[in-house]
């Protein structure tokens, strides 16, 4: 058996760094947690502290960060607050590997901080490379940090690149499941609520991905994160739609090789594969039972159904700040639509029109992108009158 | 680019040396063919030897070699005649790689040779490994030799295995495409001819594993053929019916993930793997169009419908020479189905009465083996009268 893995969890409270806990609650020789993080669930923060029994806590809400510290004083817990804290659980020297689980592009500053610590990276927010990408992958090799994807599409083509001839790989295809409204006309997707958009059809995730995966944004910010993690172009990496959510990505080579990777939709998966890496470790569900299943289907994307991922290919191609205003106005109109705020229908032309109202530039630091960021949101928030129109 | 690869094809004027002299014409700064070998088709090995220029040709039959060494009389080309040509050809000093694609039992002296000559075998002939698997595989490795399989599904777990966690492989998955029959009432099989069996829906292959892969044969051989080539227990080796032939095998591992090789049914695929193996050079077929197939269809394989798998499950746990008398009462029967001397569905009842009559016994040597498959082709040929029911 291998080593003990120390492993810093950050956004721990979320739904993957809930599951991330379970997953190394699983393997008490194998894992052992050194901090978590979390933006303001300081009761839940507490409770995984009791158990886990990390040397550092950061809680990113001053208020909440506080109440945690009370209810952890004595424990020998350390209880940082704000995103300084957060930024010390992501380059924390005694961390072997950061899991990285925030929501949304909160997440980018830590990220940075873990990469430029030199850190295996557990990537499950995919935001940060969305839109910095073109930072993050060089600095990653100065600094001798590894990504290692936990997104399941991702995690399957990093799998499936183990061992293999990489400068063969023509294309990779990546699955979408077509979210919780695959099977609606059209027309109805006007009228659809938070609630029904909330419903993912194979997966339990958090309600930003889930909203994603409803509008297929997700499979667009997928793209552009499988373009800076694999080191692809645009054009070679290609969605496929495949209702079960049993293969999660394939990769082709030029002899004519397509290799797929199999699992039942399970976030535990890839992420036990992200903290384990390079070895396997044993997991008790049942594998995928072929024979029962009967079928795997498949079927092309429609692209004036699900116009997001239009967007995203044309964010990556204009590059520099256009994926920061694709991923800001992203974030902003989904969660206009959680709030009720907007049609579901409403969210594609939101990120169109901020996309078009920006002129593209070149961004060499990830602060001019959180300006960038911050800027989206603030013309927004301002033109929201005219953009929400109940 | 890399070096040029010399290659020894044994078993040219087959199906797969055929295709596999097609891969080498692709690619002429690759590949070079140092050496050709076949059975009796003089006129066919000289044509291949005056586009292909080998420096040493092999032709078993003694009146095709004489015929062949006049045709190709001033040319430069060495001619050998007999088994011993074909085993110069098998430890040729210049192979790089040594394509083994006889077929059957036949071929295992020059894959025994091969293997004691350290070479890198292309292994498209499965017998030996099927007979001789025991003796086969600790003899590679201490000669150095490496075996890289060419059988479709073998390749694909071969392919899949490269830069994995061997000891997390919990379970390798063959898939079956049910052969000619596989549509067919059980009831049916009884008049089947010959012409329907050599009808494979899927693949273009040589008579002996078309009619093979009607019977299912193939499969049971090619458990045993993974058991030897990835050390797996027959318990972690299962076949799944998969009518389209799209995926070619799967590999599950401890943590649920699954491995799948997928490609359109072309042998050329897998033999030009396994001579550009670790390298893949690029193929002008469009690759595997997933959208377009619309589903990949899966079913548990019918224990009773295919006795032959069932055989070679118990030839296998019998061990010894169990296996060699199951391959040669396997040729006997599918030589003799082919002749049109017995219904396609005395095949197994054959096989099975064979392994009856023999008590396994432990074979530390090819040539006991091939003592083994002698007697029972010779006691096959003196109970023909009673086998044979027309």
């Amino acid at each position: 058996m291998g080593e003990t893995r120390r492993i810093a969890v950050l956004g721990s409270t979320g739904s993957i760094g809930r599951q991330a806990l379970e997953v190394i609650a699983a393997f008490p020789d194998r894992f052992q947690v050194v901090a978590l993080a979390c933006h303001r669930s300081a009761d839940q923060v507490v409770a995984q502290s009791r158990r886990f029994r990390p040397g550092l806590v950061a809680v990113v809400d001053p208020a909440a960060a506080e109440r945690a510290a009370e209810e952890l004083n004595g424990t020998g817990v350390d209880v940082a607050s704000g995103p300084e804290g957060l930024l010390r659980c992501a380059a924390l020297a005694e961390a072997d590997v950061v899991l990285a689980a925030m929501t949304g592009i909160a997440g980018l500053p830590a990220v940075w901080e873990a990469v430029r610590a030199g850190k295996t990276v557990a990537l499950a927010n995919k935001e940060p490379l969305v839109v910095a990408g073109h930072l993050i992958m060089p600095e990653a090799k100065r600094a001798g940090a590894r990504l290692v994807p936990v997104d399941s599409e991702h995690s399957a083509i990093f799998q499936l690149l183990l061992g293999q001839d990489r400068a063969a790989v023509t294309r990779v295809v990546l699955t979408a499941s077509g979210g919780a409204f695959r099977e609606l006309p059209a027309e109805a997707l006007e009228t659809v609520t938070p609630a029904q958009a909330l419903a993912h059809p194979t997966w339990q995730m958090g309600p930003k991905v889930t909203v994603d995966s409803a509008t297929l944004m997700n499979k667009g910010l997928e793209i552009i994160e499988a373009h800076w993690l694999f080191g692809l172009r645009p054009d070679q990496i290609e969605v496929i739609l495949h209702p079960e959510s049993i293969v999660h990505s394939l990769v082709e080579f030029g002899d004519g090789s397509v290799l797929a990777q199999l699992a039942n939709p399970d976030m535990r998966l890839p992420i036990q594969f992200a903290l384990s890496y390079p070895e396997r470790l044993p997991r008790p569900e049942p594998p995928v039972d072929l024979a029962r299943l009967g079928a795997l289907n498949f079927a092309p994307l429609s692209a004036t159904r699900w116009p997001c991922v239009r967007l995203a290919r044309e964010a990556l191609a204009a590059g520099g700040t256009a994926p920061a205003v694709l991923n800001a106005a992203d974030e902003v109109a989904v969660s206009w639509f959680l709030e009720g705020r907007i049609r579901f229908t409403e969210i594609p032309g939101i990120i169109e029109r901020a996309l078009a109202r920006h002129a593209a530039r070149p961004a060499d630091s990830i602060e001019a992108l959180l300006a960038v960021d911050a800027e989206v949101r603030e013309s927004l928030s301002r033109e929201g009158a005219q953009c929400i129109q109940r």
